[in-house]
């Protein structure tokens, strides 16, 4: 039976944990497009033309907005963190992990991803977001460990 | 016969079209080393210290430049975007889509990409950028919506 | 026999070698949490504020600093660039390079990434950054071909 099939519980589990990662980190796009809009901070200067005739509007509508700049900090966290993960998982799947040491990673990384970005948007307080973030670097040390001894 | 191969008509697709998706991506590099060249503007001291030995000409080598600025902005939007794309393809492939409608996703979402980055950085008026953005956004989203209920 | 099996020689190369790029990565969130501290420079108000009562200080610790971000631009480039090289990596397999040829780009590709954070990290003089740079994009970039050709 071959490794990469969803009749493998650990791959069925990246599919589904990591499918709903990523979902995560893309949805941070439509969330930094609807702060875009309710603070009016955009990129260029093509977003700002199409808002506004108005010169001085234009160039108050390309400032950039504390809470647009967080939420792509969310975003670049995703990429660092969650990108990482998937591309560890495929390689993960390859050493056959036990389906059940493979599937707490799985959960655990999700949890904390998730925790990590609730905490980085609201903002929760320090040290929550640092925590969240470590619990999911952890597992993907653990990961990793396995990888490059495999 | 395992889903992984090129025999495999659904994968032959995201090898091909991925693969094309990663290639522009990873040629924003060099479209952006060009305009940094360009423009003259560079990111790091050690940078401007190998061009010139003119203090003043050294500080304006390292003042960042819009065009310069726009490229690196579609770069990243590449990493937000193709990166994702290629991840969820693998995964929803594992789950074995037809492969007809597969190939759909692939070249729909390719076709979106390349538009997006040629309206970003001509630049096109708006909403055409907006626009060639949400097509290959939904089509993501087709393929998270078949790898989460799988 | 699949492809995607660590039997597989050039697939047993890239886990190995794509993981030591992975691990390079996300070492760098820890390098740049080491600077953070180091400089006491943060990225949120919510980091500030668990570190000092003073509102002068917390101020100063909101301030970028030029090493700082120098951490944060080796990481932004190790996804540009190692994130594309696994993806493509898993691609490439699916090609059944030799496996000779398949660990020579891989073992290249490592090298020039690690070469590549060391000269910018230290920071050498250019232009040693951008030829470890160019080593590593020149061995994707034939990897791209043979993805694309397939």
């Amino acid at each position: 039976m071959s490794t990469f099939t969803l009749e493998n519980e650990a791959f069925a589990g990246l599919v589904f944990y990591g499918g709903l990662c990523l979902a995560k980190t893309t949805a941070m796009s439509t969330v930094t497009a609807v702060y875009r809009f309710a603070k009016g901070s955009f990129p260029s200067a093509e977003d700002a033309k199409v808002l506004t005739k108005d010169p001085e509007k234009r160039k108050r509508l390309l400032q950039p907005n504390e809470e647009v700049e967080r939420t792509r900090s969310v975003h670049r966290n995703d990429l660092e963190n969650v990108v990482p993960f998937v591309l560890l998982g495929l390689l993960y799947i390859s050493t056959n992990p036990p389906a059940a040491t493979a599937l707490t990673h799985f959960k655990l990384f999700t949890g904390f991803r998730f925790l990590h970005s609730f905490c980085y948007l609201i903002p929760l307080p320090q040290p929550s977001r640092v925590l969240s973030f470590t619990g999911g670097y952890l597992v993907t040390l653990s990961m990793l460990y396995r990888v490059l001894t495999a």
